[in-house]
């Protein structure tokens, strides 16, 4: 640690007392110098090396307790909280998949209908928690924008969508990596509706479409939907889809379209790492198979972390069509999305008018003023703080009271946990237990059209941390114990 | 008159004064009575007939005549203003329409991105002016539901829609003659989706859906998307869809679905009878072929006529799939519609959730609150009075300023009037020249396939009523001339 610290401190670009603590051991965590269950030095010995108070160094370590990131043990010191490694799914690459054998519709309305009962503890849901989204600031903002613009807000019904929120999701993709036109840009509803024209956009009924496995359950539905068949490529929960099984299904022709998410990746969590990302993108754009992409998650990094590229920050030759929304990020139901592709954007632009004409104005208006405000990453910024904090501390719950034998990812980003029992288990009865308990998650069943994660689960650790919540972690626990 | 008149006042059951003598006229009017260019009795003669004050009589005629209904001729009294009555198209009943032959698409984007230029009157567009719409009470109403139900507003996303207004929906449909359960209703975004989910439950790709001609342009779009043949059905434009023609496909099996607007009909303003209304449910029922009804114009009668009842109120047998919307009502910029079937309820959900997910919480949760606040009925009767004006108006300014030659119907309900142009003049290349002086027309080619009606154009009533829009109907008229 100290050649780095020394370094800074001499050259003195960093106002290096407090914060830049909190910050150092944050890095050294995220590196791997520190790792789980390491001590942290001595509050004497950090006093010395970082050359500031015994008080500041204890701030510093409270600081970071309370992010959930370190936890101290009586008359022992500070140690780096322990979340499990996931390993790798044990299955390997299979052919076409076969009819459906679960009924998702009706396990994804379960749990999306339980979203509305507020008694019940949303770890089955995917979306962030209301302390984790700007609502006052939103409906300020809404009051006033509205009012000034009320012929605007209520009678502009145009398909492509509000001029002023296509420049600020340009903007905003801009500085993600990707440079794109508003000309290119569609408005949607929420990233499904994206999703849902994109894949109209490039396939006809009867065509294949290769996603990762496991999956977000929404898409097998959509697909299925639009009479498509799904071919579920291996992915690796550390490096996201295999390129090797990419290169296969291109070589065979056996795909029409890729649908991939390589950020923050729901349920796994991964980042495709920038070479693989590259590679995946010119592979496809060889063959001209169109890839659409879902980087929905994209903007959620913790805090330490640069936010990933966008495959489509890597594609020149108008291979992916980029699909994302505001949903976890600002209010999951304005129901605000987009769809970027300059290539398929006429397509586009008349599926969407056949599909729901327009948008909502009242959120469109909002949303554009808030993105052009410069709000949006002033929020972005304390949003991934939060969501980094949220996954560290359930981690921290987890590590206490769930039997040792359950395997949890540790992600770099998003607010979603992919959880591995025992292979005895099965999650969709854990998941009826838990319900009954007032408590909801995301069964793994619902992730892949092949039953391959009956005994995996998805939580959402964007949660209120309080006695309900944290005790709906040991309920859980025991339930998985008996 | 005076029978009815002395009827009812010697049974004393009206305050019949000023307003019984504005609804008295109005009626003798609708009823044909009295027709355009009659001269209404003199105030002196109107004033012993109704026993009331001559000033009584020149208020109420005066009222009139600000509504459009009647005129006053200088040294001459007042008399019905006359509209020019449509005659019925003169094709004949075609078979199976082949490919398009016009980019509906781009004429359609041509028509809706006008509506977002301020400075251009909106003749082409089939939105209500801000004027007939309750924005400011929609405001303030969202202002205060969405800071008291944040989270409710901004987390719920049930595909299903929010239960309240749902309820809301289901209790306006029972007004209009239809018992629908809340539990059947699917809140969808606009009467685009409605309409596409509904086509989507019962149809293949490459199936046939019968529908009007000539019709809202909106729906051979979301045909063609869907890969859905369209047989085009001869229709009436005073009772609508031909009978004999439906009777003759649906013995033939030539298509799988009709889709049909039975009250003030976009563009042709019809109202079908009751008996052809349950005339065609009971065809369609009989042969199990589902009935699409788009009855978004339903609630917009005009004053003086009750509202008509919805093909769905015909329904006994589960045939009819009832789609609207309150973009005719409320505003169309909310995107708000609903489809209510209780037999493929759970096919249009399943398609709901991977197309659009769920709806728009903010406008949900307002348009909740304002139907079940009883706002909603106060308004109709207001809006529906207000198009009445617009619509009368209009004619009356088409009555002055253009020539002769064009044909234009007279519709009871609606914001729409359906006008004929002599057969040499193309309604595009007036559409073309009309949108260089700034006034948008929706010409008659969008509304087939078949290109029939070239000499048409639908023109929109619902504008701000003043001198721009005045001239607008003049410089119209110059063009329609030259």
């Amino acid at each position: 640690m100290s050649l780095d610290m020394e370094q800074r401190r001499a050259a003195g670009t960093v106002a290096y007392r407090y914060q830049g603590l909190i910050d150092e051991v944050r890095r050294q965590i995220d590196s791997g110098a520190l790792r789980p269950g390491d001590a942290l030095p001595s509050v004497r010995a950090m006093r010395q090396r970082a050359r500031v108070s015994a008080g500041t160094v204890l701030h510093a370590y409270r600081a970071l307790e309370a992010q959930g990131i370190i936890e101290s043990r009586p008359r022992s010191g500070f140690y780096v909280v322990s979340g499990r490694a996931l390993k790798a799914p044990a299955y390997r690459y299979q052919s076409l998949s076969a009819a459906r054998d679960v009924d998702a519709a009706g396990l994804i309305r379960t749990v999306l209908s339980s979203t509305a009962e507020q008694a019940t503890v949303q770890f089955g849901s995917a979306a962030p928690a209301a302390e984790l989204l700007p609502l006052s600031k939103l409906q300020r903002l809404s009051n006033r924008t509205v009012r000034q613009a009320s012929q605007t807000a209520h009678l502009v019904t145009e398909p492509q969508g509000h001029g002023r929120l296509r420049q600020g999701i340009a903007r905003h993709m801009t500085t993600a990596g990707c440079a794109v036109n508003p000309e290119d840009v569609v408005v949607t509803n929420g990233c499904t509706e994206a999703l849902m024209l994109a894949l109209r956009a490039v396939t006809r009924p009867g065509d294949t479409v290769a996603i990762e496995s496991p999956v977000y359950y929404g898409i097998p539905l959509i697909l299925e939907s639009l009479d498509l068949k799904v071919l579920e490529l291996p992915t690796s929960p550390e490096t996201g889809v295999d390129l090797q099984a990419v290169e296969e299904i291109t070589r065979q022709g056996s795909a029409q379209a890729l649908l991939i998410g390589a950020n923050h990746h729901n349920p796994l969590g991964f980042v495709m790492p920038d070479r693989a990302k590259k590679a995946l993108v010119d592979l496809l754009s060889a063959k001209q198979i169109p890839l659409i992409e879902d980087d929905i998650y994209g903007d959620l990094t913790h805090a330490q972390s640069a936010r990933p590229r966008p495959l489509k920050a890597f594609d020149t030759a108008g291979t992916v069509l980029y699909c994302s929304s505001f949903s976890k990020t600002l209010s999951p139901a304005y129901r605000v999305g987009w769809i970027a592709s300059s290539r398929y954007f006429e397509t586009i632009l008349k599926l969407k008018m056949a599909s729901s004409l327009a948008n909502n104005g009242p959120a469109q208006l909002t949303l554009g003023e808030f993105l052009n405000a410069g709000q949006f990453l002033t929020h972005l910024r304390l949003l991934q703080h939060r969501a980094g904090v949220a996954v560290q501390r359930t981690l921290n719950a987890i590590d206490r009271e769930w039997p040792a034998a359950v395997r949890v990812n540790r992600p770099i980003g998003g607010i979603l946990l992919w959880i591995e029992l025992p292979n005895r288990i099965d999650a969709q009865a854990l998941h009826r237990r838990a319900l009954a308990l007032g408590i909801s998650i995301a069964p793994g069943a619902l992730f892949s059209d092949q039953l391959r994660f009956t005994h995996y689960f998805r939580l959402n650790c964007a949660q209120p941390w309080n006695d309900v919540t944290h005790n709906a972690i040991k309920k859980l626990g025991k339930l998985i114990d008996a």
